[in-house]
């Protein structure tokens, strides 16, 4: 495989934007020396073992076996595949699931499936569509996957209690069948439960945070069980860790990307990120660089404990879809946003528009082109009136969509996350911001040992 | 009904997130005088015959009756039902059917739509999923519904003639039977095209924008497709209409939202507006406010004529998935955001979490809870966490999802964003900022009158 995700950030210099919105050349390989520092900072951190996603391109053949085996082995004869996970570990398997299939994969027949099973994420803790989820699916043809790091997060294990009770009831003693957890190799409630009900179980790496984790069995086994290509996909990885190796900003996209963030952020007062693709495939690829970005970058603390409340903004959006929707604000609005397009070459399928009328109107110009045609003339025509009003704009192109580009695409985006957070001075790995509500929750829940925490609710709501 | 939507804004106050990022009851009623004005400004916009939106709730039963007979008429027998259509002719409907039925709403069986066929909208032109969507419609079960005001929308009008051909081919004939068009009364030529083919067609008001449609047929036809009820739709409007007639702060939530947002954009440097329901039926709320938000408010030129580039950013999010991707920054990260939770009190329906395991774990403090009340803490935790952080919240909490709340919904945010557009001084109906993209794209695809804009793209991207 060549196609090599191409990195275009004319888009952002002062030729096409002007000075006081664009950056130039020098300014932005001015940062070359903090880069080097902060490149040797993340290599540091991974020769101490704490940075594991480098290393995940690398997976050996034997493993990635090891999971399309396992994945093949538990779907066989089933009809869906529901996986129980929230945030890292959902956002990279739906992302895979829309990108490498398509959004509208659950809606298809068997056959357009390729008799592979149908693929839900059961995310949110709302009752509603869970019920209705579980009530559209057989127990005895779905395969359960319950995904949690840390094997405590309290939405996932809910929907695995009620999930493990539909099937029991059903099921009974073949229960255990139907269930695969992927977890941590040796700790966790969840490790304890599938040792007990011997669970099939897949081991999410000790080093490998749950947003950086969809290069894992977390992203990898579900991929598998629908026929995705995840050794290519590996390889995209490994073919964008290659190209990303040294920390010249030269050669290194990665990085490149990381600086006029960082440049943009920090010096020109632009602290919003938006991700468009083009193509309703990558809307959640677009949803999994949200949480990267925003759970990376957004902290209370720096690395020296300074408080600093850093942190850009992402947003996704969606070409041509959006240009109704968010492109005024874009064009008219504050300077404030960083525009990232994804720009799709070459499309699966198309479609010209036919002549349909048999009379003259005013639509005339449009048959004999496709419509994605017209979808890339209306991603350049945008970037083209973004730029005349001066707003920076970055361009991802893809040859096409395939599991190596999204290798590709995941393994920039990670490295770009960890060196900028490295740049900002924060810890990249951590979320120290959630714990609090966590806890709250556990005392309206009544568990033990955070009685406090009612009673402080309690008083801030009566 | 009597269940009206709930606007809590103590989650501002200075005695909830202290005084540098709070705001005093009485900074907030110090806007009243202004607020008098623009609702002046406002009420001869209104006489002049240019403000629609206000007039819809009050549309009349004959209409209601006229838009539900068509609707019952045109997909008897139908299987499903394509809206082409993008921005405000998709978000509205879209927020409908996803509320008040479910997202799961297509991949149901019949029995579970109660007979009413699958409603499905194509927005972007993505040649991918709009050849896979066609492929998995029967053209002799399928209703198409057309929509643009303005009739000449490259992207709808592209769908358009692909599905005539596609329709066509199959039904000969009868394809006029098969569609239906929603577009300006007498321009345009979406008009022209449906007087010619003897389509049965709906009207858009003149003084209507795409992005506060919903309540005219534009949203109303499909949801009457799809059984929703309407009248009762209208009516919570009609009921916000009224609670909101008075442009008292004190008595008028819309205005008192609107107040809040911007001062703390104009003052208080947060131009980040989040809006968060906790129920995935409601995420496509969060998606029409996007665009209501965006386009309304981004806008270079204010009402004099003088460049003010103004427009804060509307961001959706969804509880509690969100609690796991974005939370960490909007705990820690900079001060710039206001968020809005859409708390739902009662679901229709709800799941106890059960004592699966035989043994005991650390999840022994789930069982007992339900579901919903998992999902209600952990609004209530997250509001809390936030508050201790400073961070500013607003609450919508509604009774139950039903036509009745969405009504006050749409209508809330309509009139607030147009007050607010007010107070910013720009016109919020106008959206200037995307002609430039339409043009230079009808330059690329060789639109006679357009080729300096194409020769221009020519050059820059040479």
């Amino acid at each position: 495989m060549t196609h090599e995700v191409a990195y275009e950030y004319t888009g952002v210099l002062e030729e096409a934007i002007g000075a006081e919105q664009g950056l130039t050349q020098k300014e932005i390989f001015s940062f070359q020396p903090e880069v080097d520092a902060a490149h040797q900072t993340l290599m540091a951190w991974r020769e101490r073992g704490d940075v594991g996603f480098l290393d995940l391109p690398f997976t050996s053949a034997k493993q990635i076996e090891d999971i399309t085996a396992k994945a093949r082995e538990k779907s066989r004869g089933m009809e869906a595949c529901l996986v129980l996970g929230i945030g890292g570990s959902s956002l990279g398997g739906k992302a895979l699931r829309d990108a490498l299939k398509t959004p509208l994969y659950n809606e298809m027949g068997k056959e357009n499936r390729k008799g592979y099973p149908k693929l839900y994420f059961a995310e949110n803790i709302d009752p509603e569509t869970f019920v209705a989820l579980l009530g559209m699916l057989r127990p005895d043809k779905t395969l359960v996957v319950v995904i949690s790091k840390s094997g405590g997060t309290a939405e996932t294990m809910s929907q695995f209690l009620i999930a493990m009770d539909w099937l029991t009831k059903n099921l009974g003693n073949s229960t255990a069948n139907h269930v695969v957890a992927i977890t941590d190799p040796k700790k966790g409630t969840l490790r304890e439960i599938a040792d007990k009900e011997g669970f099939e179980t897949l081991d999410i790496p000790r080093n490998v945070g749950g947003r950086f984790s969809v290069l894992t069995p977390v992203g990898l086994f579900p991929a598998a069980v629908i026929g995705i290509d995840v050794k290519s996909l590996l390889e995209g990885a490994a073919a964008m860790a290659k190209r990303c190796e040294s920390a010249d900003l030269k050669t290194n996209p990665a990085y490149l990307n990381a600086v006029i963030h960082y440049a943009y952020d920090a010096k020109k007062g632009k602290p919003l990120s938006v991700l468009m693709p083009y193509v309703d495939s990558l809307l959640s690829f677009a949803d999994w660089y949200r949480q990267l970005y925003a759970e990376s970058l957004g902290k209370r603390f720096d690395r020296d404990g300074q408080e600093v409340f850093r942190g850009p903004t992402p947003i996704r959006a969606l070409g041509t879809t959006d240009q109704h929707s968010q492109l005024q604000l874009y064009m008219e609005g504050p300077f404030n946003k960083v525009i990232t397009f994804i720009r799709t070459k070459t499309f699966r399928s198309d479609v010209k528009i036919p002549a349909s009328l048999s009379y003259k109107t005013a639509l005339d110009y449009l048959p004999g082109h496709s419509l994605g045609q017209l979808n890339g003339f209306e991603q350049m025509a945008t970037t083209h009136a973004l730029r005349k009003n001066h707003r920076p704009t970055l361009t991802l192109s893809i040859e096409k969509i395939d599991a190596f580009t999204l290798g590709q695409l995941f393994y920039f985006y990670e490295l770009q996350v960890a060196l900028q957070g490295v740049l900002y001075h924060v810890n990249p790995f951590d979320q120290p911001g959630v714990e609090l509500g966590k806890k709250l929750t556990y005392g309206l829940m009544g568990r033990k040992g955070y009685e406090e925490y009612a009673k402080e609710l309690d008083q801030a709501f009566e």
